[in-house]
């Protein structure tokens, strides 16, 4: 039976969504423990049982994450880093601010054995199956060697959650030649190949449509414009679909064509699909988007507490050793 | 009335779709010159009066473009830029090797005064009007005052193509607040902003999806992986759909449905959408898709034609000097 800690004073409408997506993944069988304004948590909970940890202080996205770390000691994501530090959740969920829930992982949990630069890896829909973009947004600036260590985490995590055998690892360039990228590619390329990982080589931004790689490896702010723009484009493709539809379509079948397309829109919209993880810490944390409603908060927090029941930390603790 | 110089050889399909897409714009009443290997560009003419100027070397995309140029002193895209050279022509289109044509560009035609990096800007589709990426991967590794000049650069097409007057310039990042960024665009950031362009600040990838900025500026290597991640979650999106329609609706409206999202489908197509703009060189130069097909090459052939029309290159002369 695993436990997840819950960071329910982070996201854009905490902390009401993030009670009520608590209740309703408590309803779906998760043991849930909440970190935040106990009072107020409370008054949302109206009766239903789930304990909560008083760490009233909120990091928002205008603070400043290694200052408000160090100043706001009961911070709500401090509270649920603490459960999981004290072996009293098996899992973290944050749908809030990013660096904060960064620096509070490293500062609480420690970084991995011989990892240089923890990793938000963040899951992506696709065709036959996911994936894995890192890191999407932790570190904007790496060395080469931390590219090779985001391929080997990367790896791990894939399989581990797409549940496979040696992932494809990529690396995202601007074309495919081995000579292709600026100095960091160029290195980081001679890095993955002589590695012990399954190295497919440089792949670019259109591979996302297709099953090339089970995992995109790039620097920090790539992924983090990477991801943005997927989601970007995404939206601006469904307008145009709309206004084509509108234009072109017989009235009466707006309606059932636009609910036929749902499943798909929904899988590229990040309020919806599964969390990042963040990955090279001593323990399960996964970060949800700030936009998160209930049934986002519900959902992500069900894929916590699947990680967590699939021994995910324990098969993450040699990687870096192993590479 | 004006020329447009075409680069025969450049392409998957070339010369054989670059030549019917020459004929095609011919018939829309381009004036047209084809570059490249005159017997092989003939036999495809059949008999249409195009001139042809005979520079039958191919620059392949394998080929490294700078030693390319200096050894293939007959290949076709050197003969499509001398044309514009000798005022035989008003612009360039090619669907060849980008870093020939930008080598070749530089070489022949020469940087425009000022300028410190010439860039390529795509011009992508919005809702209400469209939208202006550079770099998009001429120079993958820049200083900040080059992106400053990418946004006078920008600013300076989107008044031109899209006809508006202080078109807003963004500077493509990870986060809206001035503090965002590395180093670079940190810079670049206070660079734009005590400029007299319109700068409206820091923007992200998901901004592609509303009219926020009219110019997104980046360096080349960010540029280049936008493009493609744009287009592969453009193709990922279309796959999804197709899937969801193919389980939940009705078959007989499967056919009209899709002809009715076409249009949509089309305008994030790379073969289909207008091609992108060499700036800060000496001529007009326009760089298509190289797997472009005929119906693209005769849209990017009169899209360059309106450009010079529109005395493209007289309204660049001041850019950098009036920044």
């Amino acid at each position: 039976m695993s436990t997840i800690a819950v960071d329910a004073m982070g996201g854009d409408s905490a902390p009401k969504e993030i009670v009520k997506g608590a209740i309703l993944a408590k309803e779906n069988g998760v043991d849930v423990i909440l970190s935040g304004d106990k009072t107020l948590i409370e008054s949302y909970l109206e009766g239903v049982k789930i304990p909560v940890v008083d760490y009233p202080e909120v990091i928002s996205m205008e603070d400043n994450p290694a200052r408000a770390i160090r100043t706001k000691k009961n911070a709500s994501i401090l509270g649920a880093l603490q459960l999981v530090k004290e072996n009293k959740a098996d899992g973290v969920f944050s749908a809030g601010s990013t660096g904060a829930t960064l620096v509070g992982s490293i500062s609480i949990l420690g970084k991995s054995k011989g990892v240089l630069r923890p990793a938000i890896a963040a899951v992506l829909p696709g065709i036959e199956s996911g994936t894995i973009l890192l890191d999407s947004g932790s570190s904007l600036d790496v060395k080469p060697k931390v590219l090779l260590q985001y391929g080997a985490m990367g790896s791990k995590l894939a399989e581990i959650i797409f549940e496979i055998n040696n992932p494809k690892i990529g690396l995202l360039n601007n074309g495919e030649e081995e000579s292709k990228g600026r100095d960091i590619e160029r290195s980081a390329y001679k890095l993955l190949k002589s590695s012990n990982l399954n190295f497919i080589g440089n792949i670019e931004g259109r591979d996302f449509a297709n099953s090339k790689a089970d995992v995109f490896i790039t620097d920090g702010f790539t992924g983090n414009i990477v991801l943005k723009t997927m989601e970007g484009t995404a939206k601006l493709q469904q307008k145009l679909i709309a206004n084509a539809l509108k234009d072109k379509l017989f009235k009466p079948l707006l309606i059932p064509v636009k609910n036929a397309m749902k499943p798909a829109k929904d899988k590229l919209d990040p309020d919806k699909t599964n969390a990042s993880y963040l990955l090279g810490v001593n323990g399960l944390v996964i970060i949800g988007h700030g936009s998160s409603t209930a049934e986002g908060v519900k959902n992500a927090i069900i894929y916590t507490n699947t990680s967590a029941k699939k021994g995910f930390i324990n098969k993450f603790t040699n990687t870096i050793s192993e590479l």
